[in-house]
């Protein structure tokens, strides 16, 4: 049986002591500010680009650990010298943000796709919310997640060309992106239009329910072709639905709390994808959470797909603790139990502290990297701080 | 000790009675023409796209066959369909190439880069060689050939950004694609332009050059940065390589044969080439040439870099027949009978024949698949079949 209050201080204990401890010893760029975050095993930079996922991902962990944890001058100056980076280099002329800087900010790369605008956006509110002098921070956040939902609308207005060809999907994380940032801009603006954004995304998710598997399609076609009719939209991540499900569970929670609805039916399903999302995903060889399966067990086009990513790890950790806290049902503790020990088996580091993130199927690590391109300060912090939160509300 | 007619036979029966005979079976679109070239274990389509990469290398590979084994009207037949299929859709009204087309030809993906041009004019070259009615296909090749020139040197034709951060770097596949092309041209053309760009492509490739490692950088930073700084200018890929070495050994006959010249320092540094990136690139705990490494040991950023892929291996045994036939040094030959060990054992799939393309590091498949996006009729029957002629010529 799982000891919840041994694994809260685990968690507690992992998250200060080692998670934390890390990313301040060795990211921080006290030259150019922001954040090197391109990290080998014990904390050397291997890649000084910013990326700006990861340096808007870093902004809001530094500022939300200042807001629920401690108000301590090192995460509020963290988070203040990445977002001022932010401010100077991420936008391009027409505002679209780039996907990656050099270290002392010049563009690299410029994604067509909003998930940068998004990760900056997510900065900017959680360090409005410090009470640290924040000039215009709010404002442009709400510009930015109003540029966001219109080029997931239109994706031709990031460049991207439209081609007749192209089958046009929904991909869920879009569902997950406009969820997360109604629920972050509710918190320090009553509009309206944010909660109707929550319903719609409540709304939208169940057309990517795959009953068959009991989780999320990540792609859903929306020009009236079956899914399984191309490997894009046979796509399932186990990481991404679980996750999606946990951003919608708090987005009914604050829909319950705040206005009073209820959306029974919607958590029932969304319970339904965390179990379904962790059956179809579990190795039942090995271990563990594969990245990516087909829907048919036709071939991935991913060559990654039955990797062991930390992510759809942490992110399965916290959405059975959301789960069994909400519900109480003992089910969701041997799942957690499951989770839990493989991921600190398989992706942590005892020696050098943070987690390892990519490993093979057989849970052996590929790459000793902590940090890289889409690994930084973020899914594991954000997963263990959460858990703990609610592991406290017991 | 190797038996090097147990090699060719083995090769003649793998080309003849498993890899045609696979791709004759299952790839063929009667509807709509062109190749269907995702295919799983036993050759089922899981994706109807027409990835234009793969139409190209099928029209060329068919084209060659008919050209240099057998004049089998089903091998014209089929590269007289993909080719049509290709001049009717690949081609956007600007006149690059498309990336991906629907089955029935609709555009789905363009690429910002010159590498489905260039595939497509192999196709029409050695279609041309045929002596089937060809309008105006080698005069369409000459021309797109030129375009690939100019892309090759100012990206932004292809719509791609100039971003003042990006670092200019050349890569190593753009020397291996303007040899190929100049090997192929100059069979049909004596235009002395194309043996310019053969001694062109021989002076480039010395920059690459990595002593240490006795390998080839696969993007050599051109703005006077050492390549150590970054994981793009560390990157090393053995199976490139290789394969860069034997295409710029054809390119040294072929000077040599056509106009007398001598480039035997060149050819040394070739082998060199050869030994090192296999020296470097083989896994001595479980055998396979690695997919990716970084020069400095640092980690790679590609999550497939310690995977085992086919193409690798075809490359290498190719270039270690090549280097065996022209200097008959018995060293190359030790290195043959591992590569060839380790890819018969690993790849070939004796059951539904052709080879699987992806394994872990171990040599397991983590993919069923025959054919994908990057996978098709070329690497394997282009292998089994160079080296063959060069065996037959012992």
């Amino acid at each position: 049986v799982l000891d919840l209050s041994e694994l809260a201080d685990r968690y507690r204990r992992n998250l200060l002591e080692s998670v934390i401890p890390f990313w301040e010893r060795h990211s921080l760029d006290r030259v150019y500010g922001g954040q090197l975050h391109c990290l080998t095993r014990d904390g050397k930079v291997f890649d000084s680009r910013k990326y700006v996922w990861m340096q808007g991902r870093a902004v809001w962990m530094f500022s939300r650990l200042y807001n629920t944890v401690e108000r301590r001058p090192e995460w509020i100056e963290a988070a203040r010298s990445i977002l001022e980076f932010l401010r100077a280099h991420a936008r391009d002329p027409e505002g679209r943000c780039y996907f990656s800087l050099t270290r002392d900010g010049r563009p690299v790369f410029l994604q067509r796709k909003p998930y940068a605008a998004f990760f900056l956006a997510l900065g900017l509110i959680e360090y409005a919310k410090t009470g640290a002098p924040a000039d215009g921070m709010l404002q442009e956040a709400v510009a930015l997640a109003g540029d966001i939902e219109r080029w997931i609308a239109d994706p031709t207005l990031l460049g991207r060309p439209a081609l007749g060809g192209a089958a046009p999907v929904r991909q869920l994380a879009d569902i997950m992106v406009q969820a997360s940032l109604a629920l972050e801009l509710l918190a320090v603006d009553e509009n309206p239009r944010y909660a109707a954004m929550l319903r719609r995304a409540l709304q939208q998710v169940q057309a990517h329910w795959l009953p068959e598997q009991r989780t999320l399609l990540e792609n859903l076609p929306l020009n009236g072709a079956h899914y399984s009719e191309s490997p894009d939209t046979r796509l399932l991540c186990p990481g991404s639905a679980v996750e999606t499900a946990w951003f919608l569970l708090h987005a009914i929670e604050l829909l319950e709390t705040r206005y009073g609805e209820s959306h029974a039916r919607t958590a029932a399903l969304l319970y339904d994808v965390i179990e379904g999302s962790l059956e179809a995903g579990w190795d039942r060889e090995h271990g563990g959470l594969f990245y990516f399966l087909d829907a048919a067990g036709l071939p991935c086009l991913q060559l990654e797909a039955n990797m062991k990513l930390w992510w759809p790890h942490t992110e399965a950790i916290y959405a059975l603790v959301l789960a069994y806290t909400r519900t109480r049902d003992e089910k969701w503790l041997d799942w957690l139990s499951r989770v839990d020990a493989y991921a600190f088996r398989t992706f942590v580091d005892w020696d050098c502290g943070e987690w390892f993130g990519y490993c093979d199927r057989y849970g052996t690590p590929t790459h000793q990297l902590k940090g890289g391109p889409y690994k930084g300060f973020f899914h594991v912090p954000r997963c263990l701080l959460f858990s703990l939160e609610r592991l406290r509300s017991l």
